[in-house]
C-alpha cells in the first residue's frame, strides 16, 4: 500500500513525492527500503503496489524489477478496504489459493531477520485460513494508533485510537498491542470477508467500480467484525511507522539531545535538532528541539513536539489553492 | 562612519553586503537613511564617507550625489580615533573653520526633525569650541553601550560598558546618558585633541601612514581626557543603534508578540517570530520568539534573545576560512 500523501513530510513531501517515495531515513526511499525488506521471501514478479495517480510513475521507475503493470493507480482515494479488496481480486485472478501479505510502504523495520520470521510464521496461520494481524508490542502510550487487545495469544478486539489516559492504562495492562496496518491472509479468505462485511463495496469491485467503494478502513470494516482472527504478538523488530519529521529525528539521533544534520548545519548553544537543508549552510543559535527542512521553494521550522501539526500547514495551503506547493 | 562588519546580521550582512548597506529596515539601505536624515542640513558635496575597501564602490553606488572621491576606504580598520583624525584632515584642508559631524552609518533615528533640532543645538557648541557628544536617555540598562555621566548639563565623565548591575545603577540614577557614537565638533578643535592626546596616531597621519595609527576608539582616547567636553542630553527621537535582528524585529513588531514577516510567511501557533526568506514559504508551526533569516547559501535560526551571538557563527567560519560566506 503505497496511496498515503504524507502532508506531515511537508515541505520535502507533494502529491508526487510523497514521503513513501521519499528518502527520509538513508539514501533509500521508505518504499524501497520496504521492497528490499521483503525480497528475501518473495520474487518481484509477485508485488503488487497500490497507489494514486501521482505517485504511479516515480514508484515504477524506483522499483525496475516490479513490472510496470503491477503498479497501480487507484482512480480515487478510498481509505485501506477498497484497496486491499482490490489486491485480493487481482491475486486470485492469478493464484486462486495465494497468500497476500499487506504492507504500508512507508514503515521502517530496524531488524529485519526477526521481521521476516514473524512473517514465515505468519505465512503458515494464513494458510489455515486466518486473518492474521501483527501486533506490536508498544513502547509509549501512543494516542494515534489503534490497539489489539490479546488473551493469551488469542485476539480479543481491537480498539480504535484511545484517549491519553486509555493508552496508558493498555500500556500498563501489557496485554494491548499496537496495530501495525500489517497483514497476512489468504486472498481468497479476505475476499470472502469483504463480500460479508462489506458486501457494497464487494459489489463495486465486481463491477470494476472503484469510485462506489465504500471509503472505510479494513479494520473497521472487516478485522472488527470477522471471528477468524489470528493475532502476533511481534517480538522487538524497531518497528516505526516514521509518522512525522520528529520520528525521523529521533531514528537518526544517536543520543538524547544530540543535533542530527543531513545537510551542512552549525549548532550553537543548540540541542535536540534537526537540520535538512541540500545545499545550504544552516546555523541554528541557541534553539533546541526544533526542525528545519528547506526546499527550493518552502522551509519548515517546526518545535520537535509539534511535529505533528504540519500537516495543518498543508491544508491551509491547500484550501487557498496554492498547488504548486502542494 | 561606514566600516563596521556588522556580523551580527549574518547571513544577510558580508563582507561586501556590510549591514550599513543593507535595507535591514524599509527600503533604503541604513546608509542611505544616515545619509537622508542629514541631508536637510548638509549638502551633498559636504558629506565624507570612511568606509573599508569592501563597501567603497556600493557604498558610492547608493550615494551617487556624494562626489565618490568623497567614499574614502581605510587602507585597514583602525577603530574611531584614526578613522576620525583622517577625516579631520582632509576638512581642514578644505575649510579650517570647518564644523565637523560624526555619525556611524548603521542607526535609524525615527524622529528625524527632533534629531536636526539637536545637531543646530551641537552646532553652535562646536563652533564654541567644544567636543560635543550627543547622549540617549536610556530606555533599559543596556550593557553594550558606553554611558556618558552628567552633572546637570555639565559632561562629569565616560565610564565604559558597565557590567548588568552597574547599567541598573545608572538608569536608577537618571544622569547617566547612553553615548550615542555621534559627535559635532571643528575639524580643528578635534585635530587638536588627537595631536595632544594620541600624539603616536597625529603623527603617523602626518605621515599619510593610517597603517601606523593606534587602533583605539575616540571615546577612550580624546572624550575620557579632554576637559572642552558638552554633552547633549538629546530629547527623545526613537534612536536605535540597529544591533542585532532582534533589534530589527522590536523596531518592525507594531506590539508585543507580533510576527514580523519580510516574506511570505505562514505562523502555525507561533508568536513573536520574525522571517526574511525572500521568495520562499516559510512556515514557522509551534515556536515563539524565533527568527528565520535567509539568503540563497545560508539560513540563519535563532532565539531571538541570542540574536547578539550571530557574531560567533561568523567568527567561527572565518576561522575555518569559509570565505564565500563571510
Amino acid at each position: 500500500m503505497a496511496g498515503g500523501r504524507g502532508t506531515r513530510f511537508w515541505p520535502r513531501s507533494r502529491k508526487a513525492r510523497s514521503k513513501q517515495v521519499l528518502p527520509v531515513l538513508g539514501e533509500a526511499s521508505l518504499l524501497q527500503q520496504t521492497y528490499t525488506r521483503l525480497r528475501p521471501l518473495v520474487e518481484p514478479e509477485r508485488f503488487l503496489v497500490i497507489t494514486n495517480g501521482h505517485l504511479r510513475e516515480e514508484i515504477a521507475r524506483q522499483l525496475p524489477e516490479v513490472p510496470a503493470a503491477q503498479v497501480i493507480a487507484e482512480p480515487v482515494a478510498r481509505n485501506t478496504a477498497p484497496c486491499i479488496g482490490l489486491a485480493a481480486r487481482i491475486l486470485l485472478a492469478r493464484d486462486p489459493e495465494a497468500v497476500m501479505g499487506v504492507f504500508p510502504a512507508d514503515h521502517v523495520i530496524a531488524q529485519e531477520e526477526e521481521f521476516r520470521g514473524v512473517l514465515r510464521e505468519g505465512i503458515g496461520l494464513a494458510e489455515g485460513g486466518n486473518l492474521v494481524v501483527l501486533g506490536i508490542e508498544p513502547r509509549w502510550p501512543e494516542t494515534g494508533y489503534g490497539y489489539i487487545e490479546f488473551e493469551g495469544e488469542r485476539v480479543q478486539g481491537f480498539r480504535e485510537k484511545p484517549d491519553q489516559a486509555t493508552a496508558e492504562e493498555f500500556v500498563r495492562r501489557g496485554n494491548f498491542y499496537w496495530n501495525s496496518g500489517m497483514f497476512l491472509w489468504k486472498a481468497s479468505v479476505i475476499d470472502a470477508a469483504i463480500r460479508r462485511h462489506l458486501p457494497h463495496t464487494a459489489a463495486a469491485l465486481d463491477r470494476d467500480d472503484f469510485p462506489d467503494c465504500d471509503s472505510i478502513s479494513i479494520d473497521y470494516a472487516v478485522m472488527e467484525k470477522a471471528s477468524n482472527i489470528a493475532g502476533i504478538r511481534c517480538p522487538e523488530f524497531g518497528w516505526n511507522d516514521v509518522g512525522s519529521w520528529n520520528a525521523v529525528y529521533e531514528l537518526m539521533a544517536g543520543a538524547k539531545g544530540a543535533n542530527v544534520a543531513r545537510s551542512e548545519a552549525r549548532f550553537h548553544d543548540a540541542a535536540g535538532c534537526y537540520v535538512d537543508a541540500p545545499g545550504k549552510v544552516v546555523a541554528v543559535v541557541g534553539l533546541d528541539d526544533v526542525i528545519v527542512v528547506e526546499t527550493p521553494d518552502a522551509l519548515l521550522v517546526v518545535r520537535r513536539d509539534r511535529a505533528q501539526q504540519v500537516g495543518e500547514v498543508v491544508k491551509k495551503l491547500e484550501q487557498e489553492g496554492r498547488e504548486e506547493l502542494l
